[in-house]
């Protein structure tokens, strides 16, 4: 089988459901496109061989059962939704490439000892609705239904009549997933680190942790030409003075601690005031946790310092903590000693996710690990989401060997 | 004659036009409130012995003759217009001020030598009409139809029928002011130097110079997770280090140099994507022309500079450049030396004015100076502006002072 020219057919195939004129791709959770994507998945699965089913909420399984251990079951996939007028890549690529690998594997070696099934995810990416990793969090029984009953989409479609219309509703019974051996997450970086080091592969060890602030600073507005800089309690002065040292701070610890300050709303916002209110967000992920709470304590005292110095008042507002998911030690050593054999030692780097993935979900049940392959100039979420075939190509034969080594080997 | 109650009075009965129910004044340009004002003043002038007449566009002066020299006349006042909201101070201090101490005199001392005359401008605020300092520019001759024949107010009435409607018209002929041998305009601080400083009389030696500049700064927009610090062409920390640097620099060189980041603007402004491009103000001010022009190097420097150091791109639109006016040496000085005699040489202070005044467009045609009163915790533009009925008083008793020595000595 031509792995190359298999994948192919299959994204062209795959980016026609919802595929833009320009190129990339609109495929929402629920969405007519969504769905004639999933059915023609489950058709493909079929006409190949593979016990296709849905589960309630529309996650979509294919299973190749395993001749001797057919209870232990090797899984592999990601999510089949995009965001508005995203690539062709994202979740995508994951899903084409585990029905690449695996089919390339039965084509070579028959049956596997254990079940192969790959998993197409139903959404993750919380772009119609307010909610994301509304499939992983099925698969694990952690979605509650009362979290979706009153949510509705931009066109004012409630969750759950998209859900209904598309055959789909709520879960009855919980799922099972114990006899799950090892999942793994094939996706493309939507980073530049790869590209920027010239690697085609990315063995990712963990998904970053990331705390999330609102900080609100309060000084005194006054007019800019009649007060003296001693009179002034300027809040966007201070948020500079603050962003600049945390920022020389960050440079200073080194990677993978990365801090933005994405959005800055001062008050009033206007040339010739002098700014009395600031509220700006801070990002700030590590995937070490003593590591992101150690550099959290710097933050608060910066601030708390600066506002001192500048005789503001401050308020942090900590929304948001998620802790770091370390990938399965295992899994990840059989992936490396894949890419090793497949790409050459040189040719693939170990890094953290510093984005989220439904692995993160995934992890904590049952063994998981992802890989990544480059994002050219690392842009995602947008379509010109766009990765060398070779790059591509190169994940699906990565992946078809950590596949062989895990379900077809004693 | 009272003066404190004199003054009582006339400020009770014209805040009264426009006047808001929980303090504070709406008076606009050509507004009926506006016209309602200037008719009352113009009776009120007649009736204290004054010979008053509009001009063509709403100027409003009042006349005492001199006996000696009736030809050199030393004028004072101010605007009689408001901002929306705004304080009973904000102009009509200068222009009561002014009938306070010339009726003052003329009871006290019956003719003066010179001609005494007040003036009641127009408009000065820019807040009803796109268009400011329409009384001064008239009443030099500056004014073009032209740029208000075409404009509105917020509900879309024109600048033209607005002002016809009130009985004003387009001048005909040009005035002339060669006669005018001193102008002194009062006003309140609008700062809180004077207040912070306890002094009760600011001596304005000039208004300061202000250069305003737009600068956008163009970095890359990425995911705040999957792009490390080394990749990033943040924006907004480029900002932050201009903004930081600077200041700091203007600390160190100190009064009256002030500088102001008044309005921020990133792109795309969110949470978890670093920001690609920020838009921001700069407001600089300095009395001195040089000390202007030499920090505006230092500006454009340290753009510059972190620009090239944060990978961004940077444009810079100086987009208002006013020269400083200087006030008239020898009237600064006279008002100097009535503040001594009235008030003490500890109770005034020689400063510039950081906003904009009348006495701008002035002084570029007579001897013009401005004295200040403190303004309460610096606030005007706002029904809140207030000042201290004990300051109020001492600055009338200081410009009956200054209008002794220029209308009635020898």
């Amino acid at each position: 089988m031509d792995i190359k020219s298999y994948f192919e057919a299959l994204d062209k195939k795959f980016t026609a459901f919802g595929g833009l004129e320009g190129g990339g791709i609109t495929r929402l959770l629920y969405s007519t496109e969504w769905s004639n994507a999933v059915q023609a998945l489950k058709e493909t699965l079929e006409q190949d061989g593979f016990e296709a089913e849905f589960d309630s909420i529309g996650n979509l399984k294919g299973k190749l059962v395993g001749s001797k251990y057919p209870e232990e079951t090797i899984m592999s996939g990601s999510h089949i939704d995009t965001v508005v007028e995203g690539g062709h890549l994202d979740g995508q690529y994951g899903v084409l490439a585990a029905l690449t690998a695996m089919q390339a594997l039965k084509a070579e070696y028959g049956q596997p000892l254990r079940s192969l099934e790959l998993l197409a995810l139903a959404e993750e990416e919380g772009s119609r609705f307010p909610y994301a990793f509304w499939g992983s969090k099925n698969f694990f029984n952690l979605a509650n239904n009362a979290d979706v009953e009153t949510i509705k989409d931009g066109n004012d479609v409630g969750f759950v009549d998209a859900m209904r219309q598309c055959g789909f509703d709520f879960r009855s019974t919980d799922n099972i997933y114990d006899h799950i051996k090892a999942f793994v997450e094939v996706h493309i970086e939507q980073g530049k680190v790869l590209e920027t080091e010239e690697k085609s592969i990315g063995v990712v060890n963990g998904i970053v942790g990331q705390k999330r602030y609102t900080v609100n600073l309060k000084g005194e507005a006054n007019h800019a030409g009649t007060t003296p800089m001693g009179l002034r309690n300027d809040a966007v002065v201070a948020f500079s003075k603050i962003a600049s040292q945390l920022t020389d701070r960050v440079r200073e610890i080194g990677d993978p601690l990365v801090l933005t300050f994405g959005r800055v709303d001062p008050v009033p916002n206007t040339v010739n005031v002098v700014p009395g209110e600031v509220t700006f967000s801070i990002d700030c992920r590590h995937i070490d946790q003593d590591a992101l709470n150690a550099f959290a304590e710097e933050i608060e005292k910066c601030i708390s310092d600066v506002a001192q110095q500048e005789g503001v008042n401050f308020d942090i507002d900590l929304w948001m903590d998620e802790a770091p998911t370390l990938m399965d030690d295992k899994l990840v050593q059989t992936i490396g000693d894949a890419a090793t054999h497949v790409v050459g030692e040189t040719d693939y780097k170990t890094m953290p996710s510093g984005a989220g993935h439904d692995s993160q979900i995934f992890a904590k049940y049952v063994p998981t690990a992802m890989m990544f392959v480059p994002s050219i100039n690392g842009i995602s979420h947008n379509v010109e989401e766009e990765t060398r075939i070779e790059d591509l190509i190169k994940g699906v034969e990565v992946l078809k060997h950590v596949l062989y080594k895990l379900a077809y080997e004693e």
